[in-house]
């Protein structure tokens, strides 16, 4: 097998083109069979086997530099670059990073995660490289989806105006993680799909006969040619425009093409955009039908392609209690920013399109069009996960919370989502939200309790989140307490530790009780409910009759719940003792679920134990 | 004076040319003559009259909707909605806001402040107006700076897909504060000044050789018409291949040309983008001569221009410093976000002219470039105002602290900043900064504090950001301990209240424990330097000798400093009551420093009124 040949990248670099074309073959079996096992990103490392081929056949790293937008498809560049055995324990607590990491390999040049990012760190690298008087190689990597996202043009914007040495390699295979959207897209499709580019709504031929210095003769002139001169005059224009120079579309298959494009590219020194064409999940059928189905799969049977069915998830309790209550208000609208499949939107966008809003990897703008509409005598929800919505803080505070409209915040994989890691961990919402002016925070313990918050919160007339966790149920209760502003709920009744909880904690809390009762201890458990507005006279009334306080919460222990309650019981004057159980002042890094809250004492038997330490003290 | 006969936005519509150029002089006159005394934005202003009354000329408020980006240049829309009377104290506390306010005016549709939020708003408006099946029109303002905002870009590439009847106004002046970046900005240069435009740097005459399908002869037949064709096949393409019908460039101070293009768009439905060029400051020749002077400016004497010499503050001693520093290290380099006079950069621009970096409005992409400098070896330093950063917040978790890089972050603007209102003030930065693992935040009580705490900065080796308010010191310390990581500093000892403050507050907790002192108390001052880390140990051990402890924090009241430390006392078990006295859970609205300080009991008179009533209960 020659993938095992491969140690070093520039073993690439000796291969002849039957033996490229056969690494590319055992690439995408090994990538297929290994994912199969370990779960993943797919379709989109199937895509870029031989583009990453071919950047590791002309180019020298690590001192030429790739940055991978997003970064779930460095998967290819991973295993050239001397890490395959690591794939065995890809996206384990301990094991591989499913996105690039600098700490995990010098060939590794910036960690991404989110999209977008790519040509502003490329040219940080390009710029600190320049200054260096250095004349190594920056390439970024960036998918047509990723360039929905404003960042990305505020970089081109910048890097274009400048005689920079960069290189970005725009990954077209008309998808983000769902299909792409936006004038962009269509404009990258007419420029692969040149059939479809002459059908320009504001054509050429209207433009010229509106211009009065060309007369008539040479408009029939020109007509005639025009479907040539069209197209050859403005390929690329748009980024021609902004200061680049544009190759492409080139086949992103078609590896000798790559490497002649690409070595032509190298010789040159200014900034410049290569715009290949690529397939998602190229080479594995299964993945080519259903790219999305395929983006980041749990193990699935090779053979067939089919994985474990996905249980009830709070994402599609969501989407379907979106549904019930769009029925009856049609006033209420959805947005999602390129996640429909994600947000568990997919059945609003079906039943209810002209309601249904997907504005392209834009979080900013998704935020600020949602304020808009709300302004417009509209209830916009806004399904978004909770790392990606940092995205949007500004427009929250800005557009949203300042004019106080009734803009819903549907929060998904809030809290420890897992295997993603750092990037995707959802930890800073209840801190950065809960300091928002006019904003009220909600976190459901399980599903009959996401529905009530749904229904109150786009019946609140302000702004107002819901977060919730990645995944199903943690626990349901029989309670069905209507949510009411600013009121938790007491779940179960104690008297000598009361434990606090909000969210997915509370079914953790509950366990905890269960095992304190089991040592003798006797617990209440109060559901908070609200991150914001705290319910205070319960919190106050609950901790006076007891010895100990703990606060249990899925997210930072700073800026958020924990603090909150803290500051409150100091402030009353409050002398029972408290103990905060949230996630530490650190970044989380990939791994299951459950191996993360074992690893920071944030399941029931640790937090157990936590009490009745306390409790001795 | 035809300006005293507008009461409503349509008497414009009754007025004759010769009526409507009188008015626009009265207009021009009015606004220098009344922000000379109020201070305000001026050139802005200027730059938009004709725009303005040519917008209320042709459409019809408030049924049609005008979006104001950032909104500084609203002040001719205010004068013909009504509001004449009111400039009289413009920007005072419960005066006229500086910006479009819904609730001040029904013809202001939607609130502004921050760049390149209007396409998404209007677009809102827009897509609300759809679902209700009106036929009103939405108009968004746009300057070409705040189009070097990403959040511009995503909210064209989202309604260019649509079929939305929707005005984007693209108000060219070729600045944004300062002179406007980017690619962008050139490619509109070109638009506007058509000499300039055939000089692309990769030129039609190289494309039209490459293209094998077209022979010599018809490249040569071409070459000649080039001149006049190229300009003709593509103006205002790259907006046209976003999907927007392109209409210009319209000089932007001829009133009847403008009423005639808007005429024209108005009779159709579809996504347009209207591109005028203007003279910002126009009319008054200091203002032109100047408009960076004249973007934000104070009182000043009409006749010369001339305004009160500006003390030193902040910013300047920011800027020195940075130079200072960058003269000893080759490494440090300085970003701004289309900001250099405001944040101090000036000089650092032209003594440092490689290791300077204006990357336009592009707060996001000015993160991440930061980091991609750290990452390739550079110490960047990112000066910016407070608010402005809340765009960067995802940026500062993602790339630059999971990452752990020494980008530096010199927060202007930090805290209360008076006149700019709820847009403008930095109340949420101690509270965002300080949740994100791996961040350094401090704050200097006056200047010397802030050149060391600057030293420290560049020199800590990871993220850390210095935060400092708008304007002067408020008092100078002669102790010049010098800065050590999570170390504060004991300013003045005693034993009956112990005030630890932050920032600016430093120097309002010195004058409030004079005023305690002279009523007995017994008083120290903690400067606690580090909002994060927190000096622990220095604030246990100082709250034990005293029966009363007060934290000062020139932010909000929730998830910032005064949290913080009440959650350390309480969770070390402390029994001496503590006060906060920070910034309620509100938004502040616009207002001198002073009166909103008065306003929220935050000066010394009332801290100190406060204490005394805290220290009888």
């Amino acid at each position: 097998m020659i993938l095992d040949q491969i140690k070093h990248p520039s073993d690439v670099k000796k291969l002849s083109k039957a033996e490229i074309r056969q690494l590319a073959l055992e690439i995408r079996t090994f990538l297929v069979e290994s994912v199969s096992r370990t779960g993943g990103h797919l379709a989109s490392n199937l895509g870029v086997v031989e583009l990453t081929l071919a950047l590791h056949y002309v180019y020298s790293l690590p001192e030429d530099k790739i940055i991978w937008d997003v970064g779930h498809q460095s998967y290819v560049h991973k295993l050239l670059t001397g890490r395959k055995a690591e794939f065995e324990h890809l996206r384990q607590w301990g094991g591989m990073a499913g996105f690039p990491k600098t700490s995990e390999s010098k060939y590794d040049s910036f960690n991404t995660g989110h999209s977008s990012t790519s040509i502003s760190a490329a040219y940080g690298l390009a710029a600190a490289r320049d200054l260096k008087g250095e004349s190594s190689k920056v390439i970024a990597v960036i998918g047509d989806g990723s360039m929905t996202g404003g960042m990305a043009y505020e970089a081109l914007n910048n890097v274009g105006a400048t005689n920079t040495d960069m290189l970005v390699i725009l990954n077209d295979n008309s998808m983000s993680i769902s299909k792409n959207v936006g004038g962009v897209s269509q404009y990258l499709n007419r420029l692969t799909n040149r059939e479809g580019y002459y059908k320009l709504k504001t054509g050429i031929d209207k433009a010229l006969h509106k211009i009065p210095l060309i007369g008539e003769p040479l408009f029939r002139g020109l007509r005639k040619m025009k479907n040539k001169l069209n197209y050859m005059l403005v390929p690329g224009v748009v980024f021609q425009e902004l200061g680049f120079h544009y190759y492409g579309p080139v086949n992103g298959h078609d590896f000798q093409k790559l490497v002649t494009v690409l070595e032509h590219i190298k010789g040159k020194q200014e900034p410049a955009l290569l715009h290949i064409y690529t397939k998602k999940g190229k080479g594995y059928t299964f993945a080519e039908n259903s790219p999305g189905r395929f983006h980041g799969i749990s193990s699935f049977d090779p053979l067939t392609g089919e994985g474990k069915r996905k249980g009830t998830d709070f994402s599609s309790v969501f989407g379907e209690t979106l549904c019930d209550l769009a029925e009856k208000n049609n006033k209420i609208c959805a947005i999602t920013a390129a996640m429909p499949e994600g947000t568990g939107l997919q059945k609003f966008s079906k039943q209810f399109p002209e309601r249904f809003f997907d504005v392209g990897i834009a979080e900013q703008h998704a935020v600020t069009f949602g304020a808009g509409l709300a302004m417009g005598g509209y209830i916009p929800v806004f399904a978004v996960y909770s790392s990606f919505l940092q995205r949007g803080y500004d427009q929250i505070v800005h557009d949203v919370a300042i004019q106080n409209l009734p803009v819903v915040f549907g929060i998904d994989r809030a809290g420890v989502v897992g295997e993603d890691g750092e990037t995707h961990q959802g930890m800073l919402d209840l801190a950065f939200l809960t300091q928002i002016p006019n904003l009220t925070v909600l976190a459901p313990a399980d599903f009959s309790e996401l529905r009530r918050m749904l229904s109150f919160a786009v019946n609140l007339g302000g702004p107002v989140a819901v977060r919730y966790p990645r995944g199903g149920e943690y626990h349901s209760y029989e309670d069905k307490t209507p949510v009411t502003l600013g009121k938790g709920r007491i779940l179960k009744e104690g008297n000598e530790v009361a434990l606090f909880a909000i969210g997915r904690m509370v079914g953790i809390a509950y366990e905890t009780a269960e095992l304190l009762e089991q040592r003798g201890i006797s617990t209440s458990v109060i559901d908070l409910r609200f991150a914001k507005p705290l319910d205070e006279s319960l919190i106050l009334n609950q901790v006076n009759h007891v010895k100990l306080a703990v606060v249990l919460e899925d997210g930072c222990i700073t800026g958020g719940v924990c603090e909150h309650v803290a500051s409150l019981l100091y402030g009353a004057g409050v002398q029972t003792p408290m103990l905060s159980k949230a996630f530490p002042d650190a970044f989380i890094p990939h791994g299951s679920v459950d191996a993360i809250f074992e690893h920071y004492g944030m399941n029931s038997a640790a937090i157990a134990e936590s009490v009745t330490e306390a409790l001795k003290e």
